[in-house]
């Protein structure tokens, strides 16, 4: 029999989930565990600059590679990462948060230690975390291989986070190892029989309808479908939308991919499509209200397949268990045999460039940044403007979109452009984020630079809260706040200081570091970036303070909190 | 009868508890009550730029004031706040979080809600937040006037934290009002007859006393008693000692005063004298591990007196609900007729400045600033090398001391300093905050120059978590961290710049900013900060690496997480 200590065994079950970065600050109760990631050759520290950035990092990085890791502190820094954990639970993200408590005998004594309420309850952080990760355990010297894979693999399965509350003095506890099999992180398979019927029916219904679309949604993203999705929609032909949360699943240079549908802010022509349907398969739906114009979906019960990832809806009838991941590549290998054949009008597209300024407008912006696109990047929009400018902007090849549509916790983009840049060294991050956003969350600048990452970052400057001045109180006081100087963030951040270069540590060589006023001056800056692809580039985008991409202004029309 | 909107009804009960600033961030679901505070000539807007930095100065705010808020929004902007929180509910601070929730009609319907979990529950938040207040309610057109009320008395009297989650549509909701009765802030009186013998018995018990000390710990600051415990030191004129977390409760020039006692990490002689004692009279006391020398306290039941907010306990005898504060007057009142002189030996104080280096050591640091430090200042000091510097710092004339030594949330300072600067504007607010710290909640100080205020903020820059060093992994990569231009922070957060004057706001003029490595730059830098009082001023102090102060070296040697 073999001997592992127990902070080992977490991290071998992380690594065996495609996890090579773990997210964090340190504290007082977690340290033997950082040294057991800087141990390990595997795996890298993310050493962020504090938890609730780390946890966005996590999230961001679990959207690349499929799972992430974070480690607090017991109290302080585990309650300062929990609003980027419930982000996880809301956007369905296995993250799992690993927090260093208090030696066993000290939380038995209820001691009136640091970092407590000071009422001897030790297990209130940890409850409070179970409200919003799928699940939780507190080790102890017997459940702790069991509560570990347990926790894993229910987070991984389910694509939520999980918690795991790992007593100081347990990290470098030796325990004996009988014969380790492989975590289970796939859910069971679907019921033959009922998968078969499912099946014979959806395509029953496919051939007796005229005017069948499809709409692909982010749990395609979250349960990392979009191989299958894609030779579905590929092979079926028939017009395919993405929902605002599904935008990257679809290769949009599919003949038969056919925009964002988004209810009443949809452009028209998508809605006339929509509604014109006889039937609309939805594949991984999320039916939240920025994804679907306000609940202006409007799609009926009557009219709608829904394959989901727990179960597939065929009209009113519920066939439990039949899952998304089974029934999509026998679809697309019954419709392989009598494909589908359209002729599709031209796709519709957002307005072209308006030359009737020079400033740097939402319209210019999103039709213009595209081709400063590398392949395979990956776009991190925080929400404001920059999510609903993503909605119709040409996705560049292969790009990956990341943003919080559900959730929408301003400051997060920062940090989770950390992650996925951590996440894929060979895939260029593209930052965009407001004002307003980057100052919740700022800091997490220095950590691109400590990590030797090079994202090109975008900060729109439009001079306060847009999306809130939208909603409520365009000239209210609280929509402002202290101008910073953007332009000097990387600067700032210790971009150009020899101290770092001391430490073993190869920071990132700071490329672009400008503020760009008009059309000219923004794209004289991006041939630069171009030119310098090894580096950290940083934009401050001076934008006209009310102008709002077209989506954002229909939908904060629609919001009921004006 | 009387008619008020539920959320002007709050805000009047807020400056019922001398509150004039309400800390927070805008999201969609609270912006009319903002509205409600811009307009309200007796209340400022905090205007923070993160909703933990947010929850951090009203803390630190309600330690000045007597009472704190913040308003912050549902999911996102209130579990951000959430350690803030946790942090007022350890360290006994009230801090009414009002939280702006999704309409009741949209709750009651479960809708997919941007800012929800995407589950349908709409209550999981107000569960978590239960768990770390003292009171929390869930407000309706029905309860709203009783529940307010009930949520801000019942966190004023037991100093600890509300919370009260305010739907969107009830904001400017108007309801009728009866006859408002002011708020009960004052907890019941102590029972008359058993509070009588407990004095009685107190009495009697110093009389027959042959070495009596008196300990004066935090609870006197938080149930702001320090006038009532300066008496009753003074007159009973015992040798009186104060805790770590009651620094500055007790006026240091009485000759009286003995010093810190904080168990083992106390200078020698001050233990010594305590060991000595045969009665100790504790007042208000929190034992932690960190207040005690990590539980060296060792204060024996049998010869110990304590006096606390809810009893007083007489050696093995509890006298419940026999309040210190009704007790100290009475106490007061009966030694004054029978004083007590003693002679003291002269003080122990902190070892002289070593004139070994010219580098700003620690042992120069606590010795040297108190002499630029104005009367009543504030003094703010982040939990680490200041928080352990301060211990047995000489305290300037009417100092008030700020920092959490339970909850220890890194980071704490520079938010509570904010909240300490606007809570009493003609008290000079003095920061000291490390390198490390000072990372997590940076962007605080666009907050200061914004509303105009004029802290003087020491950045100790030792180039690492020093404390956690100290404890563990003292050359452990994890320990360090990208190290940024500090002394250009007033610079980058928007200090200089033009824009801020135009919108009828005076933003902070900016005094020294300056990096300082030797003693006389320091105090070259110091005297030109004391002819500037009107302004902000930053330095960044470079001290030594592992430089500490003796308590924090003594304390962590006593950790037992290392």
């Amino acid at each position: 029999m073999s001997q592992v200590s127990i902070g080992q065994y977490i991290l071998n079950r992380l690594k065996e989930i495609n996890i090579d970065t773990i997210f964090g600050v340190p504290g007082d109760f977690n340290m033997p565990l950082l040294d057991l990631i800087e141990d390990d050759v595997a795996l890298t520290w993310g050493n962020n600059a504090n938890e609730l950035n780390s946890a966005y990092a996590a999230d961001g990085y679990a959207r690349v590679r499929g799972a992430g890791a974070v480690v607090t502190a017991f109290g302080v820094g585990e309650l300062s990462a929990i609003n980027g954990i419930a982000g996880s639970y809301s956007e369905m993200l296995p993250v799992i948060h690993i927090v260093g408590t208090p030696r066993t005998t000290t939380q038995e004594k209820g001691s009136l230690m640091h970092h407590s309420l000071g009422n001897g309850d030790f297990r209130v952080f940890e409850k409070m975390s179970a409200m919003v990760t799928v699940a939780s355990a507190s080790l102890t010297l017997a459940n702790a291989i069991s509560e570990i894979d347990r926790v894993i693999q229910t987070a991984v399965i389910n694509k939520r986070p999980g918690y795991i509350s790992l007593p100081f003095n347990l990290i470098n506890t030796m325990v004996e190892l009988p014969s380790v099999l492989p975590l289970i992180v796939s859910p069971p398979k679907s019921p033959e029989q009922v998968k078969n019927i499912a099946i014979k029916e959806i395509l029953r219904v496919i051939q007796e309808s005229q005017n069948p679309v499809i709409i692909v949604d982010g749990c395609i993203l979250r349960h990392r479908l979009t191989a299958e999705a894609n030779e579905f929609v590929e092979i079926a032909g028939l017009p395919t939308f993405s929902a605002p949360m599904g935008k990257g699943a679809i290769d949009e240079s599919l003949p038969n991919y056919r925009g964002v549908y988004a209810g009443a802010i949809s452009f028209e022509e998508v809605s006339e499509e929509i509604k014109n349907a006889d039937l609309l398969i939805e594949i991984g739906s999320i039916k939240s209200d920025f994804n679907t114009g306000n609940f202006t979906y409007g799609l009926e019960k009557i009219k709608t397949i829904s394959l989901n990832s727990s179960n597939t809806i065929i009209f009113h009838a519920e066939y439990s268990g039949v899952r998304m991941q089974d029934v999509l590549p026998l679809l697309t290998a019954a419709l392989s045999e009598n494909k589908i054949s359209l002729d599709y009008k031209p796709r519709v597209r957002s307005a072209p460039i308006d030359n009737e300024t020079v400033e740097i407008t939402h319209n210019y912006l999103w039709n213009k940044v595209p081709e400063y696109i590398a392949e395979n990047g990956i776009i991190v929009s925080e929400t404001g403007t920059s999510e609903f400018g993503i909605f119709n902007m040409e996705s560049p090849k292969g790009a990956t979109f990341i943003g919080q549509i559900l959730w929408g916790s301003i400051g997060y983009s920062v940090g989770a452009a950390v992650g996925a840049a951590m996440a894929d060294r060979s895939r260029k991050v593209y930052l965009f984020v407001g004002d307003g956003s980057f100052q919740l969350t700022a800091q997490e600048i220095s950590v691109f630079i400590r990590q030797g990452l090079t994202p090109v970052i975008f900060l729109l400057n439009n001079d306060g809260y847009l999306m809130e001045k939208l909603i409520h109180g365009p000239e209210r006081s609280y929509n402002n706040f202290q101008m910073w100087k953007y332009s000097q963030t990387l600067d700032y951040f210790g971009g150009n200081l020899e101290v770092n270069k001391t430490e073993g540590k190869n920071p990132s060589p700071i490329g672009i570091e400008a503020k760009v006023s008009t059309r000219q001056e923004f794209e004289n800056a991006m041939e630069k970036v171009s030119e310098e692809p090894d580096k950290i580039h940083f934009l401050e985008v001076i934008m006209p303070a009310f102008d709002s991409p077209r989506e954002l202004l229909l939908l904060c029309d629609l919001s009921e909190n004006r």
